[in-house]
């Protein structure tokens, strides 16, 4: 263990700290009573979460200029509306609304408590694909506790590129051991490693819902592996 | 009063939120009595900050290459340890122990209440020429209540360049109308407004000690005067 050289967190957000798909589920569904729609919005949430990483390799392939997470989420968005054949029930003020559901993403329950233990000792920052707007409005949404608001749309490129990684170490002042990576996603922890940091994998088997848990064999160079942010403050001795 | 579009609120923070000249001037007392020291603090302190300006001019003439304001004071400091003939008295540790008193600088008193009420209903943004490492460690020594770390050093360009501030509004995925720059410098506030930003000026007489008294007649383009951020809360209407 190599929690006493530790002095900051760097969190992957999306599905590691909230949970997207529960979220856009239990909004979906409001919107289902209230519009009297049967659209399933799980299916929904899969396919919008399914060109998240297509729509960023666009960008990082040069085939969009620089394009914010929100904005890609609407470009998606509003295909899918098309797809699930719900033109006609969404205008624009509920298209923007329905596309800010990311900055109202609730977190998982371990994730306020945990982070609110591992706040007293270390600092806490995002290091998120979500653009730095999406990030604040969803920590003040939640009352989210970070210390600091970091996202690829600082170095405008986005993860797993070694760009944000690198930027975090150097914003937060520190040698890249001093940092831990945490995240769900295994990528995301190795390509961290990559540059020098940490990493903790916190498996959220229930990310994609209950039909569809990876395997989640965690890659034996993580520095730590724990079930939740309770588990990971525990370990880290706050 | 156009406090209904305003949505962020993005603050100077050296003068303006914290008490540089009173820290340093305790902290300072307190290594006078470790040391047999008879340092005049406040002259320290005043010299340092008379450095701060010219030393990010150098910067931004392109004289040195991007230099945080970490680095900046270091050097500053340097030289002054020097003029005071205190070289001998201050190991490399002892060093960077002073140098970053700038990340424990203690708020005025009304700052801590006045961000808590004003946080309820806006965004609160740094804007400062400190570079990240330092307002995160500063917000996280005094619990200051930010919700985002916004800085110069993430466009690598000094206030009052014009870049700082379009970042600042960017990043907060706002109009420019929507933030409002809460600063004690009334150059700071007419190069926001001068991006499209509203300015709130809250003058602190003492930021230069008590017999520097500067004239702090307010420009009469600022949307708001305030006394201090309970004024500015209230007026707000927080």
């Amino acid at each position: 263990m190599t929690a006493s050289t530790i002095k900051a967190l760097a969190f992957d957000v999306f599905g590691t700290v909230v949970d997207y798909r529960g979220t856009i589920i239990r909004e979906g569904e409001r919107l289902n009573r209230a519009k009297g729609l049967p659209v399933d919005w799980g299916q929904f949430a899969d396919a919008w979460r399914a060109r998240y990483r297509p729509s960023m390799d666009r960008v990082m392939r040069g085939e969009l200029l620089w394009t914010n997470l929100d904005a890609l989420h609407r470009l998606s968005m509003n295909d899918l509306l098309s797809e699930f054949q719900l033109d006609d029930h969404f205008n624009e003020d509920e298209r923007e609304h329905l596309n800010r559901v990311w900055h109202r993403l609730l977190p998982w329950p371990d994730a306020i408590p945990g982070l609110t233990h591992l706040r007293k000792r270390f600092v806490l920052a995002t290091l998120s694909n979500g653009n730095v707007a999406l990030l604040v409005n969803m920590a003040k949404y939640s009352a989210l506790p970070w210390d600091c608001i970091l996202s690829a749309e600082l170095v405008q490129a986005y993860k797993p590129d070694p760009r944000p990684y690198q930027m975090a170490i150097r914003m937060l002042g520190l040698q890249s051991h001093e940092v831990m990576m945490v995240a769900a996603h295994q990528e995301d922890l190795r390509s961290a490693q990559a540059q020098g940091m940490q990493a903790a994998f916190v498996p959220r088997p229930l990310e994609h819902g209950p039909h569809h848990v990876p395997d989640l064999t965690p890659d034996p160079a993580f520095e730590i592996v724990a079930t939740d942010f309770i588990d990971l403050a525990q370990q880290l001795g706050t």
